[in-house]
């Protein structure tokens, strides 16, 4: 295992200190809690929006805390929920009274410990909602899900719900945007290689030298087919093509495109990618309103892409073009 | 090698298709040529800034082309400097009357055909300076460079010459102030892997499984050691305390910091480093101003990182968070 790290058993902890003294202006460490805030949380009359996961998809979700995005981001352990008392130490730090909003990926243990974290929230009398993000259409059901796992369509939640709780949204004004946004994106990813997990010291799973994962998870849980590498043409097709199965878009609509890099993937080869998406698109009528292209939800050094497609409207896009502080998403 | 790519010998103009399909409002592509501009270059009056190099440092250059930073970015062959045409190109892009300024990482090839496309575009009576950075303090003179080599600490040099031509400073305005924040910037780097050159197919060199190379340039130019990889913390202090043995800071002074991954190194490990690099200059009684973590100049997929220290005062804090609208560095 190569990394630059110091204790494999504290690489979170590790990190966390790293990132609120490379932000002591905009960030701080809810004091013996994994769980990042906005230095001025709460902020009072303003919809709390938390949300998090385990670590090791930097940015996602620290990287997401920031004026017009999240409050707070609850971090787990590498590939591991956080726990139902570090999302109940972050609800509660981030609540100014007008309720609190709960952004989770479809697993099966961040959804249990979010809902978890809720109810010991709304026992204190603090108001929650919530919303699931399960934009992955590359398999139904997986090792750590029931339904389809949330990937990096996530950050537009982030981004949109954000925006809306910004701009004086009450707690269901904030649900009923982000389950638009959830209903309008759709992402399916791919890997090149594994990742190592810094406590367990060796690659989760192997892929030949000529092999590629389709559809693989961000924890390198299976995906849809394993097969000899295709060019970048060929698998941005077939990632693209996947999704609008799926979306149904039509000529003349919109969409917001996001090309993630999974975390060892150079960014010449994700503008590759974005090239023949972009192409695809032109092709069938739809148009690109924005585009982003970098690593959003990463996987430690897995080497891979995902794309992401949001179908956008009006209300979508100005949300989406809002201003935002967070570190990882600056608008 | 596993890349997502189509031909190896298309990559350049097959990223800057993407690119510029990810940035229809922002950047065009000088046709046939390898130069990214910005849209409305040339903007009368202003001077204009190229910078640009081999391709495989993304986002350098072309993610730092917008308001605020670079009028236009060269993007060679991998790890290969543009021909002297290219650059002239570039230059004749983005004249609008006040003069080109040019920056450049010292590497023999690259001074010597930007240099050559200053002559020929000072037969054509455009007025043109350069500056060259020179900020890896690892080694003197390298495989490609005699002196010191350019590497992250290029990223400032653009953001504040970049922001001293938008405020509307003169060609030898801009000179200074590069000149300045070369006098005043370090940094060093190491890896813990090599990289792939597409059209080569092989790895450059070779680092064993408990190896790391300290000093390493961001071609894979041999460093000032070998040896086996120590933890985060001995690395951050290691390259760290190369850096302030070189700047002579004392207490009281501000510096902005910047930790670099090469390419495939985790934002993780990136925040660990940070960690370690905050202590180092508190103990000191250096005070950090700002601070960047995360992907600004790599090596394609190479796994590493570098430090960047750059002393400030007035001026340099002003032009450094100055707007930058460039996709790779928003301000």
């Amino acid at each position: 295992m190569k990394k630059i790290i110091n204790d494999p058993n504290l690489v979170v902890q590790d990190m966390l200190k790293g990132l609120v003294s490379a932000y002591p202006n905009s960030f701080k460490q809810v004091p013996n809690t994994t769980v990042i805030v906005r230095k001025d949380a709460p902020a009072t009359g303003k919809v709390g929006l938390v949300s998090g996961g385990g670590s090791g998809h930097e940015p996602a979700h620290a990287g997401y805390v920031g004026k017009g995005m999240l409050d707070a981001a609850v971090c787990g352990e590498v590939f591991t929920s956080p726990t139902p008392d570090q999302v109940y130490e972050a609800i509660k730090a981030v609540d100014g009274g007008a309720g609190v909003f709960l952004i989770i990926k479809n697993y099966t243990g961040d959804v249990m410990n979010f809902e978890m974290a809720a109810e010991l929230a709304q026992a204190d009398g603090i108001e929650v909602e919530q919303v699931i993000v399960n934009d992955d259409v590359a398999v139904e059901d997986s090792s750590f899900t029931t339904g389809r796992r949330g990937i990096a369509g996530t950050i537009f939640v982030h981004k949109i719900a954000g925006a809306k709780a910004e701009a004086g949204g009450s707690l269901q004004d904030v649900k009923t945007i982000a389950e638009k946004v959830v209903a309008n994106v759709r992402s399916m990813g791919m890997a090149l290689s594994p990742c190592t997990v810094p406590a367990a010291g060796k690659p989760s799973f192997e892929l030949a030298d000529n092999e590629m994962e389709v559809g693989m998870g961000i924890h390198g849980e299976p995906g849809t087919e394993r097969k000899a590498i295709t060019t970048a043409d060929e698998i941005a097709t077939e990632l693209t093509q996947k999704i609008l199965d799926d979306m149904h878009l039509s000529n003349g609509d919109e969409v917001a495109v996001m090309v993630n890099g999974l975390g060892s993937t150079p960014e010449m080869e994700l503008y590759i990618v974005n090239g023949k998406v972009n192409d695809i698109l032109k092709e069938k009528g739809i148009n690109i309103y924005k585009t982003f292209v970098g690593e959003y939800m990463t996987s430690l050094e897995m080497a891979g892409c995902s794309v992401t497609l949001l179908k956008l409207d009006d209300e979508l896009k100005e949300l989406l073009n809002a201003e935002s502080q967070a570190p990882a998403f600056r608008n």
